[in-house]
């Protein structure tokens, strides 16, 4: 078994195109040999927003911090903390700081595959 | 895309044995075609607990709230809100509230095949 705190896992910049002001910590990942998912927190700063994307596989999401928005093809959709989020392969979609001041924050977990 | 909040899902009691005082909120599972894992809140009134027991799978666990411990054959390991825990498939483990009076939860996530 293994226990983090977010604190003891560096928070790197995400260098994917179209990611603006956002790190990620990998909680656990293939690195500690996880059989199947990843799990990530990612944090946004002030304006800050995860890439506009599609990929193959899905998403599953908690807001652990502050005031964001799932962007969607169909426009922004607040989301509170503790709101929990799945979207689906290849959906469109990002999260966006709707604060231009005040940091914000989502677990998001992937298949482990497709955690690098 | 699927957002809830936990309070749409309706809280079921873990009807398990070895599960006391606890109860469950299935966020995404098969229902919601979710592909790869499911999310569960897992919530434990004042004393209550998960099984004590091992699986074939993994669990990736966050600590939402409350004061809980890991027990382990080694002993029980408090772990604090914002935690996150790996329990790797085939190791025995519970998720115990410390507390006699107040309650505690957790989010637990588990490969979607192994979610009824």
């Amino acid at each position: 078994m293994i226990v983090k705190k977010p604190s003891d896992v560096p928070a790197v910049p995400v260098e994917m195109e179209g990611a603006n002001k956002v790190t990620v910590r990998v909680m656990f990942g293939p690195k500690d040999k996880a059989p199947t998912f990843a799990m990530r927190i990612f944090e946004l700063a002030g304006g800050g927003n995860t890439p506009y994307h599609k990929h193959p596989f899905e998403h599953e999401a908690v807001i652990l911090s502050g005031d964001i928005a799932l962007v969607t093809p169909d426009g922004d959709k607040p989301v509170a903390v503790g709101d929990v989020v799945l979207v689906m392969p290849d959906e469109i979609h990002a999260f966006k700081n709707r604060s231009d001041t005040e940091p914000a924050s989502l677990m998001c977990l992937v298949p482990v595959e497709y955690q690098k």
